[in-house]
């Protein structure tokens, strides 16, 4: 019986803009939410490594997703982060996502120790599926190797896969290793695959990925729905070494500083700068540095006209 | 002014026992608790990595804290661990644990995305601090590298001193590097450096260290307090020797389920050896193989009468 896809296209991990008081800022939150969606995402990924979603409390993620499901966005378009090193707060977080009606969540390994066991991640998840006991829960797995440390490996997922076939529906490979996203789409036809960077998501489409779930998607949505739109079309490849070229340049700064950097700059809106700690804002110069080698080199803008 | 030592001695990270239901079992925990206080031990410290603390939610790690408090345990015996990748979860823990009167908390440095800057540590730090803002407060780095891949520079350690000289009072230096723990001492004289492990502990104490803070605390509490309270006499070589031997025993299989199934078994209780995914429990062989090594090699036991 085959799967109906759940999410495709393009989605993006939210930033999570803070306040001067250093807590999430929920309308400035929101308000990027409803322009990530305008500018052609797909689908959003709050609370994912681009959002600090490790950085925020528990209590935090609840309140901004229920604030911004409260304020209209579809729950089946979100899929927020839920997984933790602890079991307790990843049920509690995946039961409320649940709970409002999200289409998916999108689970980290707990990353805390390190070299688990195959078998100790496999329990990990099981029991976090059978605590929550949601028949409308579906998992995404989030394979982030450069940051977690911890991952899945092809028959971990295989496994989850097996054991719980209308809950595990997904994945995102963040591993950069196109190799292992083409491994796991050859492997599991009909799992839902993205790449964590539009720098494969031509390629990704051609192997049957779903989509791409990128940090850049927070400020070149449309360009990579563009992409998306038109993968099987003439100019497919060019459109996507536009959006390459574009990736390649922005991960040349450190990425969440600068992608902050950019909204800040072209919402004229300082604030939007600011990160939380253990991640510091770029210097000025830095910051300058990155809006003016994206204008110079990709004539690179972002335009808030649409969802003034 | 000298500032007056808050901790010293030896300090056992303490095992967490979970029930049948998954769930973290109050009564063990207490019961384990006043036990080691028994064998010899100075001080706790719950939720750190042996205590599978990581794994724990954020008000399981607030319940079994007031559960133990409210059961009689002098607070100032306490140091639980309350950093977490999320500086509002941080902050609520650690908030928590001094308005429940613990003598200090043993801070883990924000742990999920690596290679932060210096300042982007001593940010998070500050924050935590003047968002406790508590002149009880007193905060322990803990460097796990091996662990949490992000650690205490020797510089930042210096920094926090300076600017927290009343808060930030000590350290554990589980790097397993001994040269590490002997730079920290040389560099900071008053500061309460704790190593990992009981092997380092006649070194350090030769040094200034102020005890040790190991996971083997958790069995072998009397000898390692042994070592501690005759560092200066005769046959101190001799005694670090012994529980140099036995630590590197035990070491030899995966710590945390190691610990437990000793437990159990000197307990006859079979659910002390449950852990938490990502973990898993030592199959009955292995631990039988635990046990016999221990008993056969060093005469190694647990007493649990005292406690009855």
């Amino acid at each position: 019986m085959p799967k109906t896809a759940n999410f495709s296209g393009v989605i993006a991990p939210v930033l999570t803009p803070f306040g001067e008081d250093g807590g999430p800022d929920v309308e400035r939150f929101i308000e990027h939410c409803h322009w990530l969606m305008a500018e052609g995402c797909t689908g959003l990924a709050p609370f994912g490594t681009t959002s600090e979603g490790n950085s925020l409390g528990v209590d935090e993620r609840m309140e901004l997703l229920e604030e911004l499901v409260d304020d209209g966005m579809e729950p089946e378009a979100l899929m927020p982060g839920t997984g933790t090193c602890s079991l307790a707060d990843a049920v509690v977080l995946t039961k409320h996502a649940v709970d409002l009606g999200c289409g998916g969540v999108l689970m980290l390994p707990p990353f805390y120790y390190k070299a688990p066991s195959e078998d100790g991640l496999f329990r990990f998840f099981a029991q976090a599926i059978e605590e929550v006991a949601d028949d409308r829960l579906k998992v995404y797995l989030y394979h982030i190797p450069p940051v977690a440390q911890v991952g899945f490996s092809i028959p971990l997922i295989g496994r989850l896969l097996k054991e719980f076939p209308d809950t595990v529906v997904g994945l995102k490979d963040s591993s950069g290793d196109w190799s292992n996203t083409a491994a796991i789409l050859a492997a599991y036809p009909g799992f839902e695959v993205f790449p964590g960077s539009e720098v494969f998501l031509l390629d990704g489409l051609k192997n049957g990925a779903a989509g791409c779930i990128s940090a850049t998607c927070n400020v070149s949505a449309a360009a990579i729905r563009n992409v998306y739109d038109n993968w099987q079309g003439a100019d497919a490849q060019k459109l996507q070494d536009g959006i390459t070229a574009l990736r390649k340049a922005i991960q040349a700064f450190p990425m969440i500083p600068a992608l902050k950097a950019l909204i800040a700059h072209y919402r004229r809106d300082p604030e939007w700068a600011n990160v939380r700690p253990p991640f510091t804002a770029l210097p000025a110069a830095e910051a300058d540095k990155v809006i003016r080698t994206l204008a110079d080199a990709h004539g690179f803008k972002l335009d808030f006209a649409k969802a003034a």
